[in-house]
């Protein structure tokens, strides 16, 4: 540990959290190169407020954070700027608008405006959009995803002119009911590509698109279009849980090849951070400075 | 219920089940033409046995049944021919075979070709072929499915020598881990492609297959060909349930539009029979003919 600052308390870490694993890997220290790309999201750690997640980067010498609404808004929007401003730290993006297949949500567009806004006010060069899933009763899947594409189309000029990107999502079929009828990246390209790659773009998250056949192939033609506007990471465990929303590891606890998804995203040209965002129940109720350290740990070893 | 026949207990069933909704439709009886195609999987009358099930099909006025392995090993292989045979009930399939990503189960293609065997004994036009997941600690996606490709290669021609079709079954990417890396229609039609029509199809479920943005294409290109072994109905419900597998719903309880893709499989020439296949827990612990009644009712409104 001897390459550890000063202001760094040093915490054993024995194992991995929440696995238990044993440690394979030296936490990669402050400075280190393999840091240099890693953020943190901070629905890994949900139960920090921003102000300890700010702090936990610091100690931890990570170089960027992806900031969710709920916490900014609780610590309010000028002071969230500052905050992450002041220490150094990149965002990486802001999570997140979208919920724009519900026509009984009449404030859908008015409140994405917000978060374009509160999203240039930050610094987040991307606000990721989730598309939403079908409304109550509804099961007309066409339709839905035909209201995010008009959402989409009603949003983009706005965002442009903020120079905000916005980055489509699309969400493991696990979701497509309640949450995004957006399900490959294919199909969130095709609805990307209406669009400038400066106005809109994808997400490529590791546990979203693991499983799909076309997966490489739609990564290459992101890159292509310089159309990937993210990179986030964290695993697919069995069995799920309780909660399929938590079902969400730790790299290097699941069956996701990230490294294999990571050389993809770089290959076609990606060169902005790799975002660890983990929902999980037993990674929140962990130690913060543990779960960091682990992902400096599991970046290292599993994803470069 | 004056079209009742004399041997149909009446039971009253003011409710569907599991739902407890209020019956909005007469229950089809039998010789009513609705259910011409309607075939009952025996997974969705988990508890019967083979012999209940055939006399509930019996009563219940169906033309045919899904048979599965474990019920028919239960009963015996030659029995179970004899009881379906005598019963004037079609096999609409036989579940299943597959499992052939895994390396280290070196008895799989001889557990395949008994299945294929029992198929033929059976008079079932097509064996259910699931992928597999991946092996344990695996998370080389690509070779899984090379291994599904080469065991699909090694069982083709002693399927075609016993005139049994394997039908690719695509799982919803939700199993893609543990069960099938084959996770779209896309994906299964690419391999069967690699075989005669006669040989190798696939297997449409709305529940696997319903989220997938390509469905309707997909179909047609399967149809087109004449590659649809079977179509198998049953409700995606949310909340998912705690063990996923049993995630799956009456038809109507969900958010599936099965007419939609009923319609679609039709229109692609399909002429098979439509197979009820219902895991889960509340429709297992349900009383079995109102499990078949709420199957008929269902059927006539939410699938035709």
């Amino acid at each position: 540990m001897t390459t550890t600052p000063r202001h760094r308390p040093v915490v054993p870490a024995p194992v991995d959290v929440p696995s238990g694993r044993s440690v394979h890997t030296e936490t990669p220290a402050p400075g280190d190169p393999r840091l240099a790309r890693l953020s943190l999201n901070q629905a890994t750690v949900k139960r920090w407020s921003l102000t300890q997640a700010v702090d936990g980067c610091l100690r931890a010498g990570l170089p960027a954070i992806g900031l969710w609404r709920e916490h900014v808004q609780e610590t309010g929007l000028e002071r969230s700027a500052r905050l992450v401003r002041d220490a150094g730290l990149r965002v990486s993006s802001y999570c997140r608008g979208g919920f724009l297949s519900d026509p009984s949500r009449t404030d859908a567009l008015e409140d994405n405006r917000r978060a374009i806004d509160e999203a240039a006010e930050l610094g987040a060069p991307v606000l990721v959009m989730v598309a939403g899933g079908l409304p109550e009763g509804d099961r007309d899947l066409a339709g839905a995803r035909e209201r995010v594409a008009e959402g989409i189309h009603a949003l983009a000029p706005y965002a442009a002119e903020r120079g905000v990107r916005l980055g489509l999502e699309p969400l493991h079929p696990l979701f497509c009911a309640d949450r995004a009828v957006l399900s490959t990246l294919g199909q969130a390209l095709d609805l990307a590509e209406q669009f400038s790659p400066e106005v809109v773009g994808v997400v490529v998250d590791t546990y979203h698109v693991w499983w799909d056949p076309a997966v490489f192939d739609q990564i290459a033609r992101a890159g292509a279009a310089g159309r990937i506007t993210s990179f986030q990471v964290c695993d697919w465990i069995t069995p799920l849980p309780v909660d399929s929303l938590l079902g969400r590891g730790m790299v290097g606890d699941g069956h996701i090849d990230a490294r294999a998804l990571h050389r993809a995203v770089l290959a076609a040209g990606y060169e902005g951070d790799v975002e660890w965002e983990v929902f999980n129940e037993d990674v929140w109720s962990a130690d913060g400075d543990e779960v960091i350290a682990t992902m400096a740990r599991r970046h290292a070893e599993c994803v470069l």
